[in-house]
């Protein structure tokens, strides 16, 4: 198992991570206050798929004496977006509507060109535009909501970067990313750039994202008290399976390990019956007999951690599945259904959206370029 | 000796800096070239104060063609200015002049607020502006000159600034500048913004500067090509020496070591009698016996660097003063009245210069803020 911010493989196991990264698990009494205040539910907090935390408890006070916080999260432009992206932002949205709070998306095209040798400036902006389009469509709250890039935006915030940087050391750096002599000093700098959101409001920020980027936060925390702001609270999601099976994480570099927000209904239907890794015997005798093994199948692991939000509904399917009376072609037919329904909302949503208000029209973006932050 | 972008110690042998920096000399041909073309002499290259190069002979190829090229040169804006950081400047001044050339000053106050511990940014910006009136006040051609902050101008170049520092290893700045596990993550990318200026235009770029700054272009020019630029050129000048002596540079942190430009007419007189090292001798007979030894002393120097531009008299001094005839005391009164001339000078220039156009209004001035390096 490898879990760093630009590599995730392997099995990954969780309870490992927390201990490793030094996070606590979402209690459940701590569950029950977040969506007490929240005044509702959320299917991935019950089914678990953000699981870990990092002063979410400290967030709900802050909330609950009226002190607000605030929500930041992020997308690196590398290539266009699969549904695993996607999952965290739907996450996000819910907070943000639930406790109509300030959001901030970083689009983190300097990190994608430094990071990657082969990367090209160019392609990242085409990507970094199709992106934010593709994140605006999720449906954050226009007015509250700022989208940025680092190489927009850097004019605002040169002088806190430098802040942050100078209580960085490459000591630091070399020992929670592994760079070592040959990493570019582009890619040694940056981290400065995704601590800065965190910096953003004097409120607590809270960081919704899958838990490979806790170790940013990690450095965060050493030096935000220091600046005179709080120490970031996280939570932090599990990765989504890839198509293939349940190890790392869907990779952008394996078109068929992963639906994209581009595919269309043929082609979701055809990746998830060809390569949907299935719990399901190989033969319909031996499945009736035995059923299918959930723990393993891809087709239900999408279908619990969103896809299917009806708890019930997802009970009957884990009890005809596992025990044999459902196929696994049924099954996939189920998560392809709703998949593609997911899909077209959201390809709707996206040829409508005014992007423009999130990167600068709205009330919080047209606030956010009259900042400096010094 | 040290010779550092950071420090300068010791009695510096600048020909084993040339020989361990791998410049050239600027020998007397490329001298009379450099001269020739300008059409006319400069006291500072007849006084081998700018003595070292890389390149120049490109530079003057490149005009010859009717290519042309551009000035860059800079400053740290940790402190009020003294006059060895005027000296450079003077210099770029006449080249400007003499090759109608657009000249770039960098104002890095990123590297003083990373590179010193005890710096406040707030503090830098003070003496930025303080700085830049100071560098205005040279006079420089007002359409074809853009003085610029790092933390101003960063919006305007950031994906460059990114394409410079993926090209640069931590192995490389950690060779070059000495850089450690403790050195901050701000301090280890700054150099992409030193070399950013080079990158300015796509003729050849001509560098006065003291050789101190020379490792950063030794970076630049591994690397400059790649990008499809120059390798840069440069012309080094020496360092002006302390009041007290021969060794190192005018120390910003030890305030009777240099003429600062706001020091008043007294001041100057009075630093200059007591603190200027002589190569006087003790006693009226000595010196009337044995001369002074002009290789030591402070005031001949100054005089011989810039402060006595006619040839002929300084040969006179020279002769006077090394022979005995001449007394420290006099040759002391001729620099500090020569000093004195020069400083009100600046300060008239000062009080009247509009800053504006160096920075935003000039012609250069206004062509660089609605560019964008990518």
């Amino acid at each position: 198992m490898a879990v760093t911010p630009w590599e995730v493989s392997g099995r990954v196991d969780y309870d490992k991570l927390v201990k490793d990264f030094g996070t606590g698990r979402i209690a459940p009494a701590l569950r029950a206050r977040l969506e007490r205040n929240a005044g509702g539910s959320n299917v991935m907090l019950r089914r678990d798929y953000f699981f870990s935390h990092r002063d979410l408890d400290l967030v709900m006070d802050d909330y609950e004496k009226g002190k607000g916080f605030y929500l930041y999260t992020g997308r690196g432009p590398s290539g266009p977006m699969h549904i695993g992206h996607l999952i965290p932002l739907i996450f996000t949205k819910w907070l943000q509507d639930r406790f109509k709070v300030n959001l901030y998306i970083e689009i983190t095209d300097d990190e994608k060109f430094v990071c990657k040798r082969e990367a090209e400036w160019g392609d990242i902006g085409k990507y970094a535009d199709e992106n934010i389009r593709d994140i605006a469509a999720v449906g954050f709250d226009p007015d509250r909501t700022f989208i940025f890039r680092d190489s927009e935006y850097v004019g605002n915030v040169y002088p806190m970067l430098m802040k942050i940087a100078k209580k960085v050391t490459y000591s630091t750096v070399k020992a929670v990313f592994g760079f070592t002599n040959e990493t570019n000093i582009g890619f040694i700098f940056y981290p400065a750039y995704q601590i800065m959101p965190t910096l953003f409001e004097k409120g607590r920020c809270l960081i919704p994202a899958a838990i490979d980027q806790d170790p940013y936060w990690r450095i965060q925390r050493d030096i935000a008290e220091s600046l005179g702001y709080h120490k970031t609270a996280a939570i932090h999601s599990k990765f989504l399976s890839p198509l293939q099976g349940a190890e790392g994480k869907m990779s952008s570099s394996v078109r068929e390990s992963a639906i994209w927000l581009e595919d269309d209904e043929k082609t979701v239907r055809k990746k998830i019956m060809k390569y949907a890794f299935s719990g399901g015997r190989s033969t319909l005798e031996e499945q009736r007999k035995l059923g299918a093994d959930l723990s393993v199948d891809v087709p239900f692991q999408w279908l619990s951690v969103l896809f299917e939000p009806d708890d019930g509904e997802l009970k009957r399917i884990a009890g005809e599945y596992g025990s044999g009376r459902m196929l696994t072609g049924e099954v996939k037919e189920l998560l392809a259904k709703k998949l593609n329904e997911f899909l077209a909302e959201h390809r709707e949503r996206k040829k409508n959206v005014d992007v423009k208000r999130y990167t600068h029209t709205g009330k919080l973006a047209q606030e956010m370029w009259k900042k400096k932050y010094v």
